[in-house]
């Protein structure tokens, strides 16, 4: 409904409505120097939980901040069906709403633009896609029918057959917002003639669940008092080869000659030429021996190991968001085909699991957890709570902490980490979100 | 080299040739009343291992067992470059050979021919692919050049940088014997104008390890004494259900029109137009809702639930061997495009478990699983063999009880389980291997 610019305007218009609206946390550029710069939620009484984000520029590695972060309520509104969206403004505040929280990292490439209009616009993808589907949300199994109309008698006993719960129809929700989300930046970029892509992860938590939807290569886990819960996964050239290489397979035209999609261990040169090399195709996960034509000594498709990794010589990602411009430099090579802008969406029910004081959900972007492993992290959490127990601002505190870990300290001209391996040069953004009470207000 | 029935030919005639062939499980065809059909096993010196394959034609399901078992030994010998394979089999016997064991289940679908195929040929696929990288199994990490030949300097860093091991050649070649063995079906099913399609699921202990590879619904566990290690899952319409429709999303002629991609809890129909249905998507794992319009009413890609599932309303399995030629009924659309030959390997490191004499590796076909669920057996293999102690036949005996479960018993005309469940009537293979003592000559 109506332009790119015009919806996000509005989504931001509704923000401001007391009550109904969606308090939005805008993210803006950091300052060109490294320093601490905090997220800024909008003051919301209904925002119930301290949150915090610092965030810091590490290292003059980039002029901007290229992340951002985003964490409101969102009221979900059950939609009186035929109504258009400005009647419904004029409808007098209804008690019919159901809250969700929510809480997301973008990590930007390419300039910090698609990362802005996501931490400006997801949530409001989500608010929508949730309100479509509200109807079926509250039942314990979803009718077949959004109308609660029943058109075969039998139509419960499907859908049970099916194992389609509530939680399922929120899931679709996330899922479809990603993908709704992406759409609008791919517009709004090409209207402004911007380029760049971010990675996304949100946090939502909702009738008594934490969803976590992922697309990229940021991080969430739960420390609980017991145990370390992963609650996401990374998306790289490396975890996504099959699925990019199986794609090339398909429409080797993507590749226009330039790329092979083979894997090797290494980049082949003249001299490998009629040897039998190690090599991966897209249906392996094993390895084999491929006798080395010239067309080999092509640039792979994906090339490189852990953080050198790229999906065409160009991006460290394989899923998020924007990106719809982006060529291979000096070809009319497009990266978006091979890219996935649908989360993987991990739940965690509350219900399940009795939740301690002290049990925090950690997001973080890549920046983190390239220099901390999750058993690092939960290490920190545990220790620093269990030695702040009286401070109000705990939790703020931990993420300044733990960012503060990961840019470690500069010696001379390097950043290193006090073990004295060298620190995380990439922007680094944690929130720390304590999971005790959250129903409290 | 050479027609698929010349390179059948040439594996049967390897099997005959002592210390160097591969003894083959035949799979032939079962009579046509219910009875038991003990799987014969060439009688090698070498097969250390009792193993016995029981095998259970169900309440005339179908005139002929479409289950077809094979196993064997497998030795790899290190081939000499530059020698044909006829020259080859004129060299004395060499001392240069690794042994492996392999044990194999193929459930046949529209006739059995294409698993008696994939019973005789399937390892003969195997040991060629493992013969062909042998030279890099030997090695921890195996060489960037399969000649031992350093190209770089630095080539050993990239293997090794790149975590690969002796294991992912044996995973690569599982997946290749696999991908080859499929187009020889083809071939050869072509040749002699035969239809039919069949699962693969095949066990391999080598050099320490166990890999199972599994194209189908067939499943392996290991039941030891203390848990239950599952080493396959089932690959059907159901559990593949986003990769197929992916498939129709990137080429949408494949259904012809005549197919719906979407997933919806029940078949469509008129009285469902306009209104707003529970749907999925190629990249939804949630549920979302859709207005149904006209096109929604075609029969769907993926339809059903469990045992009834369905790809194209033709096939129960989604990965397995064969069916080149298989079409939906009274149409163009060829069901082989959604249909993956590539097997799942899991491996299990026999030197990081400390295994116990009564723990056994079990394979089925889906008609054990349709009806006993892994703890079920777990607790029948554990109560059985701690009863038999003394019995040399116990695993055999174990294998026979397992299927005579399944099978249940006839009242009046209906095969029902002890428990009054109705029984397994589709075709029951079952492999109980020993896994204590398994180098012992």
């Amino acid at each position: 409904s109506g332009s790119p610019e015009s919806r996000i305007r509005s989504a931001q218009r509704g923000a401001g409505r007391k009550g109904q609206g969606v308090p939005i946390c805008l993210g803006c550029r950091a300052p060109s120097t490294a320093g601490w710069e905090q997220a800024r939620c909008s003051a919301s009484t209904h925002l119930t939980w301290s949150v915090c984000t610092p965030r810091v520029i590490n290292a003059e590695k980039s002029e901007f901040n290229e992340d951002q972060a985003a964490c409101c309520q969102i009221s979900i509104r059950r939609r009186e069906p035929g109504l258009e969206e400005d009647e419904e403004w004029l409808i007098l505040c209804s008690t019919q709403f159901l809250t969700g929280y929510y809480w997301a990292l973008f990590d930007g490439h390419g300039g910090p633009e698609a990362a802005i209009i996501a931490s400006n616009y997801l949530h409001y993808c989500i608010k929508q896609k949730l309100e479509e589907v509200v109807g079926g949300i509250t039942e314990a199994h979803p009718p077949m029918h959004l109308s609660g109309r029943c058109v075969c008698d039998s139509d419960p006993q499907f859908v049970e057959e099916k194992h389609i719960h509530a939680e399922d129809l929120v899931v679709g929700a996330l899922e479809n917002a990603f993908q709704e989300c992406d759409e609008v930046i791919g517009q709004e970029m090409e209207a402004t003639n911007q380029m760049g892509g971010c990675t996304a992860l949100a946090a939502l938590y909702f009738q008594g669940k934490l969803y976590v939807a992922n697309a990229g290569d940021s991080r969430a886990i739960l420390v609980l008092k017991d145990n370390v819960v992963p609650m996401s996964c990374e998306f790289t050239p490396e975890t996504e080869r099959q699925r990019i290489q199986h794609l090339a397979f398909l429409f080797p035209k993507l590749l226009d000659g330039e790329f092979t999609r083979f894997e090797f261990p290494r980049r082949l040169k003249g001299d490998d030429v009629g040897q039998k090399v190690l090599y991966r195709d897209y249906f392996m996960e094993g390895w084999g021996y491929k006798t080395v034509e010239k067309a080999d000594l092509k640039y792979p498709l994906v090339h490189g190991h852990g953080k050198q990794a790229r999906l065409l010589g160009t991006l460290a990602v394989s899923r998020g968001l924007g990106d719809h411009q982006l060529k291979v430099i000096d070809t009319n090579i497009e990266v978006k085909p091979f890219l996935s802008c649908i989360p993987k969406v991990n739940v965690f029910d509350f219900a399940l699991h009795d939740i301690k004081e002290d049990d925090v959900l950690i997001m973080a972007t890549d920046g983190l957890w390239d220099v901390l492993c999750n058993k690092e992290v939960a290490h920190m959490v545990r220790s620093f709570l269990a030695e702040n127990r009286t401070d109000p601002h705990r939790f703020s505190e931990l993420a300044k902490c733990l960012v503060c870990r990961a840019r470690g300290k500069k010696r001379a001209h390097q950043w290193m980490l006090d073990d004295s391996h060298e620190a995380s040069y990439d922007d680094i953004s944690v929130f720390v979100i304590p999971l005790h009470n959250r129903d409290e207000d």
